[in-house]
């Protein structure tokens, strides 16, 4: 099977001309298939914030009524997104920009309300993996903004590093998948104010050990959640890293 | 050679939720290949006074300045097209959503400062219709939102009539491609203030005489040359009609 190397990149890194460009040029020096996930949410909160609409996070989650969905269906699938594509093609690198409704690729449903009511906050239910692969396949490197639907004509906001780990699981029955998450620190660290202390392999069981001392805690949880889940799910390689470290081989690897 | 019906649907169209809802109910009963251009003007200039952004237009082109090119990104590539695509999806059309710059489907030159600098505005300069070729031979239908690229990963804010005619010009050595011009009014009228005068056939000389009587003036004269233009150069059919007659046969019917 061929390597698919799929690289989720946080607001932070696409967000900033100089940061992107930078990321960009590095990415697009990984050999063989790529696939790329962006998030944008500083520049949603920027634009709902300038438009007057309140940004309410629960859990490191958008809170997502109709206009804040109008919000980021812009940021994300219009903004964001074509300014990525636009630098790859510079780069020559033949980027197409996706959301999980076109070609049907990502599939969701409303996340139920039980104590919260997220509004139009998609829950993955179904990747479309044949038309990546047929993308993949002839070329194409797919850049998905983390937008879903539910199949009746609803769009869905839906957490990025989730469409990363779901993407990155339905592609291992095509690829030998490595999927990297890209943010601002070195790795997990076992210590947050040392940049240093990066745990270089982490297993479920440290995981949950470090988690219950309190050390890992807030948006690195789910992260995890959703890395242990792809590395259980057939995912070759789960990395957590420095966007500038992507070739270097640094960062946190994640163990079953 | 397979038919292709190429339908570019204006802002007044596809910005309202019933208009939209019923044009692609239309739109989906056209059998064989199919392509969508949108607009969203409107929805842009909105978007623009809510954030202080004053719209300027000349001669119906918008003066697209930094800020600009960022509204007409979101609304155009983000909004309106994901809604386009879900509601198609929602009818069972595998729909795909793409502006100039995926696939590199469309580039564009920054228009030349002549007496009136448009800004970030792109003339397209090539059509990729092998990529777009490739998509329909694989039945997806391609919805294109009016923004492309100078291949230096600068995107730019490009008359969505103007891609209309030339995406069928493009693919008119593949298809045998009808292009069919929606919008609010039943074709190209010989008296504006009355419905009923639609002008059933035009041809370039008639155009003409029109033009010079002031007959048809101000945002219908680049409509009709692009409409024209297409004409001349293989489209086998070009009509302007209004969007609920795009199976009645009616509309003006554009002769070379």
């Amino acid at each position: 099977m061929d390597l698919l190397t799929i690289v989720k990149a946080g607001g932070k890194i696409v967000e900033n001309a100089d940061s992107l460009q930078s990321f960009l040029k590095d990415f697009a020096r990984i050999s063989g298939h790529k696939l790329l996930i962006h998030g944008g949410g500083r520049s949603a909160t920027q634009l709902a914030e300038r438009l007057g609409i309140p940004s309410q996070m629960v859990d490191g989650r958008r809170i997502t009524d109709e206009e804040t969905l109008k919000v980021v269906t812009m940021v994300y699938a219009g903004l964001v997104n074509k300014n990525i594509v636009a630098q790859l093609q510079a780069l020559n690198i033949d980027a197409i920009g996706l959301t999980g409704v076109d070609m049907n690729l990502i599939s969701a449903v409303k996340r139920p309300v039980q104590t919260i009511d997220y509004g139009f906050v998609g829950d993955v239910q179904h990747v479309n993996s044949l038309a990546l692969k047929y993308l993949l396949d002839q070329n194409y490197l797919p850049v998905l903004a983390p937008i879903t639907h539910n199949g009746k004509g609803v769009l869905l906001n839906t957490n990025a590093d989730t469409i990363a780990s779901e993407t990155a699981k339905a592609l291992a029955y095509d690829f030998n998948v490595r999927l990297i998450y890209c943010f601002e620190k070195k790795g997990v660290l076992s210590n947050e104010n040392d940049e240093n202390s990066t745990i270089s392999t982490l297993n479920k069981e440290e995981f949950l050990q470090y988690k219950a001392a309190g050390i890992i805690h807030a948006g690195m949880i789910p992260k995890l959640e959703n890395a242990f889940e792809a590395i259980a799910s057939g995912v070759k390689e789960v990395i957590i890293t420095r966007a500038s470290d992507i070739h270097t081989g640094g960062g946190t690897f994640i163990k079953n």
